[in-house]
């Protein structure tokens, strides 16, 4: 007894320096030496006296912490005789603390171990860009965002009906917000629509999540554009789905080769507005074409309008969804690109045939959308700053765009840019010897941020480039930023 | 040729009270004309003036329409020779627009079958309460919120840096965030942890999809609590596992009952500070009782400690997590009842041995949580709002509950409130001969809205009662509910 008496003494460790007060690191400390088995079933604690000597603490502090076992149950006073570990600690085995939970990651559920696949195989996890510059792909212009509006609308959020603005919502997104995608999507982006069609997501990457989980059973084939993006292929991947690479030339996703390759496939996945990331426009007859398909095989199609409303060429290209007589499409939006991505706010559009389904899906996850950000983004296009935030960024991603081909100027013969009419990315186009690896580690090096085109192969291609952002960057920032590539592309880095 | 014309001038509808530019309702309704095969390859438009007359618009307006849909390819204009349908049309059969997709709901995939049936079985849509008021259940107490200090924070949120505030985030959640909660989970829970440990959810809800996602394969048995919640019964189900109901008694989950009849089973879940819905305290032996069976079975225990914070007893108990020594436990806890539900924010923390996994996981899902909402909780929690206003509300619902026990003077004997120590709701028992469903109707006819005990079974049990929330309510709507349920209890209704 003196010898676990005194065990517990000395291994109780008091951080004086620690933010965690004393009188909780003793109760801590207590508890895990009773619940490893340092002090056993019936086993007598020292006098408050000694303990608050031993451990330098005032007695207050022990009596405190004693006091806090013994109504937990751990501890049992017995009046008069001192207090003792509870004998409802009988039957506990003394155990190694932290054991690992090993048999958790070694016979992993088919989820978690698709899901380690994908990340491990394609998408490194220092991905998603963080800082403005060039040349981070996938951040707008943060520099030019209304902010003002934006508290403004915020401020007046806070000051409505406390019912509305902090219960529950509707399970699939706010009415108001629902109605104002609608409204739209129906004029600016060709798509009939109603809000009921409508569900609202915590940005694309959750949408395609739920739509793999709705649609997909593991061994599914998927039609995926090579290169393409790459969120959508690890919510898919982790559904345990047949990822069939499908080329992309000028014209977008080539169908036939779909045809040929996956004639039974279940789901294709486009990026029609702006192939993701080499940047071509999917053409008419390829559209037609890719709807016929899908109808044939009774296949859906999910359509990643991630950057759409940024057309800056002439007419924009109508959505897949509005040609879509056939309801095989499913359409999703962000508005990490349009307003800004820490939002965490997408939508996507289904058909009508499966509104019930995932209405069912939403009702068992309730909406993840806080209420706060869908209203301000619903007052935001109610009241017309949304429309004009994208009529001024596009002027704004034409100039940047038109500074990066100033800027190519610098470049070497062995560098193409890529032409595009949308959105803030392009390619880079390299020598089919170029070292694309190398490069991005160069470039990272020297405060370029560029991407490899080969993080966006499902399967290898023969094509060389960086995908290159212009989004966040000035035309001071790309004109640097291109010397500096310039440099490293002629010394063959 | 004429007559397709005709067909094509009558059948475009424009509707001038619509919000929708008539010019947009022109080009939509000539598109779906051309998709829809109304007219086909080759076919030759009227005149523009023609067309103006019939469907009595401005030619302008007709012009505009012919030019965007020239522009996207579905109509071609020959010099000198008028607008034609285009020949990338010609493989094009006429289809019925809008056909159903019926075979995605017909042959659903596992997890949306999974989910319809979960849904339809146990939790009907219309549960997510929206109202505040007598006996709502799961909504804390909106109007004692310090929205003054909140809204003031949500200011200074916005005037931080750009590139901060609305850049992607990490996707475990906020750092910030995640050491303000590992902070006081340490103080004021008693738990060793750390902020590797903690990944930010969009609510309780998804915590328990997640989970669900990584540690269950369809199949799997979960222990479930019965009666217990709902939410995080619908998300197991969804991955197919096997419910296994386990009884509850006044020290929780009856643990002897779940290895008698699962033994094997993958996972416990448990709500150990408050049961929910009963609103017992699970015991210190049934809790080391469970460790001990998670332990032999190589399983994992959800602990959801939903309403832990407000324990208005003495000195409250210990989670589960913390004095899980074997790393069995991960902890879910939510912002919904401490803070206000439309925030949809949790957490969960999970042992060390499962941080990797859950990492893959946010990496390929994106955190779902906006930046501002998880910032402006790290300030409202590092500023000491938070556990200020936990200990308001800790008297607050302490006060509601004895105006619950006040009221409850009005009942007739065959009603008995259930005690409890914590949070904001508690049993109100009835005959067993009692009809739930009709009491629950008539009282919601009467304005008071209460939740049937049956709501929240897995399988039957004899036990009837209703389950009344008190966090929302003030002591005269509590007394004024009591008195209108007094009626329809006395009236057998």
């Amino acid at each position: 007894m003196k010898k676990q008496q005194g065990a517990l003494l000395t291994s109780i460790k008091i951080d004086r320096s620690a933010r965690k007060k004393i009188g909780v690191q003793l109760y801590m400390g207590l508890r895990d030496i009773i619940l490893t088995g340092g002090l056993m079933a019936g086993d007598r604690l020292p006098a408050t006296r000694t303990l608050a000597k031993e451990i330098q603490v005032s007695r207050t502090t022990v009596i405190d912490a004693i006091d806090r076992l013994v109504a937990e149950g751990l501890l049992e006073s017995r009046v008069g005789a001192g207090t003792y570990v509870s004998e409802i600690l009988e039957n506990q085995r003394p155990v190694t603390p932290n054991v690992d939970t090993a048999q958790f990651t070694e016979t992993r559920p088919r989820l978690a171990h698709n899901l380690t696949h994908a990340t491990e195989t394609y998408a490194p996890r220092s991905w998603l860009p963080h800082t403005t510059g060039a040349f981070v792909t996938a951040l707008p212009a943060l520099d030019a965002f209304p902010m003002a509006h934006w508290a403004r609308l915020s401020a007046r959020h806070l000051r409505g009906s406390r019912d509305d603005i902090m219960g529950y919502g509707q399970p699939k997104g706010l009415l108001q917000l629902r109605n104002a995608i609608a409204t739209h999507l129906n004029a600016s982006r060709g798509i009939r629509c109603h809000s009921e069609q409508i569900f609202i997501t915590a940005g694309a990457q959750q949408a395609f999540s739920l739509i793999g989980s709705v649609l997909l059973n593991a061994g599914d084939q998927v039609w995926y554009e090579n290169p393409g993006a790459a969120g959508a292929r690890n919510a898919f991947l982790s559904r345990g789905a047949q990822m069939v690479p499908i080329n992309v030339d000028k014209d977008g996703l080539i169908v036939s080769q779909g045809v040929q390759k996956s004639p039974h496939f279940r789901l294709a996945f486009v990026t029609p507005s702006h192939q993701q990331p080499l940047g071509h426009v999917m053409s008419l007859a390829r559209r037609l074409e890719l709807l016929d398909a899908a109808n044939t095989a009774q296949a859906m199609i999910v359509e990643d309008d991630y950057d759409g409303d940024f057309y800056f060429g002439g007419q924009p290209h109508p959505p897949l969804k509005s040609i879509d007589t056939q309801s095989r499409v499913i359409y999703v939006g962000t508005f990490s690109k349009t307003l800004f991505p820490s939002l965490r706010l997408g939508f996507m559009l289904v058909p009508d045939g499966l509104i019930d389904t995932f209405d069912h899906l939403f009702a068992s996850w309730i909406s993840t959308a806080p209420t706060s950000v869908q209203s301000i983004v619903a007052d935001f296009m109610d009241e017309g700053h949304f429309a004009t935030h994208i009529r001024m960024m596009r002027r704004l991603y034409s100039a940047r765009y038109d500074a990066m081909i100033d800027a190519s100027k610098h470049m070497p013969d062995s560098f193409t840019l890529g032409e595009t009419k949308s959105g803030f990315h392009t390619m880079g186009y390299l020598n089919k010897n170029a070292d694309e690896q190398n490069l991005v580690r160069a470039a990272g090096e020297n405060g370029v941020i560029v991407a490899p085109l080969n993080r966006y192969c499902l399967t290898p291609i023969a094509q060389k480039g960086l995908v290159l952002g212009f989004g966040s960057s000035t035309p001071e920032q790309i004109n640097a930023g291109m010397k500096t590539l310039a440099k490293l592309v002629r010394h063959k880095i």
